[in-house]
């Protein structure tokens, strides 16, 4: 993926702060500066979400979310993490290529992770015969 | 887990709308009626969070939550999905048993998922040394 910046970021051609690596996965820190510690973790090989993201690969993509969450809380002071996706144009992503976003917390750290949503519109046992898979 | 309210779900002792089960994972109705359908992934069997999730666990959850959300952008008429997740009280989880929040999304529903962060404090460089693991 030529003109993908984080394919950029895997192949050192685009600068990042790599946290950790390993052969198939990446964390770096995101550069928003919207918060402290926030990281964003992903695959090495270009996929654009979780919806065309193959199970092994999202496996190991996990797997290093875990590893570095893990991290966080036991070597480096935080008490939680809030784990973020957005898979999908609709759903407001903003680089297409699989990421998670991890935002390091801390109790009492006055953060109010949980999205401002709006009210359902419709009845929830209206949606959930809509949707319902068994 | 007695008082688990999830691990009631699961056992059937306590009401829920079922919209994916298997034999590791269970997918239900969020009843917090603050968006149109707003599902939780769980595990069936008790962890807190993903800091204490064993790595077979999580890739089945995860594959649970990406079978929900390609069913929701192929047979369901939305688009994208967010996935949200707080592992820990610091992080403002609530039920202390893992569980992964799907949003579903449309183009242009007005929802706005991001949530709203301070800004950092620190300066990124410095908290990147603090956490690098590599």
């Amino acid at each position: 993926m030529n003109d993908c910046i984080f394919c950029k970021i895997v192949n050192g051609e685009a600068p990042s702060m790599k946290v950790y690596e390993d052969e198939y996965t990446l964390a770096f820190m995101d550069i928003a500066a919207d918060v402290d510690g926030h990281l964003c973790v992903i695959p090495k090989a270009h996929c654009e979400s979780i919806l065309d993201c193959d199970n092994e690969t999202l496996s190991r993509l996990m797997n290093t979310v875990k590893k570095v969450s893990e991290h966080l809380t036991q070597n480096c002071g935080y008490e939680g993490v809030n784990l973020l996706n957005a898979s999908g144009k609709a759903a407001d992503q903003s680089v297409p290529h699989f990421h998670i976003h991890i935002i390091p917390r801390k109790e009492n750290d006055g953060l109010d992770t949980w999205p401002k949503l709006p009210g359902a519109k419709e009845d929830i046992k209206t949606v959930f015969e809509k949707i319902k898979m068994i």
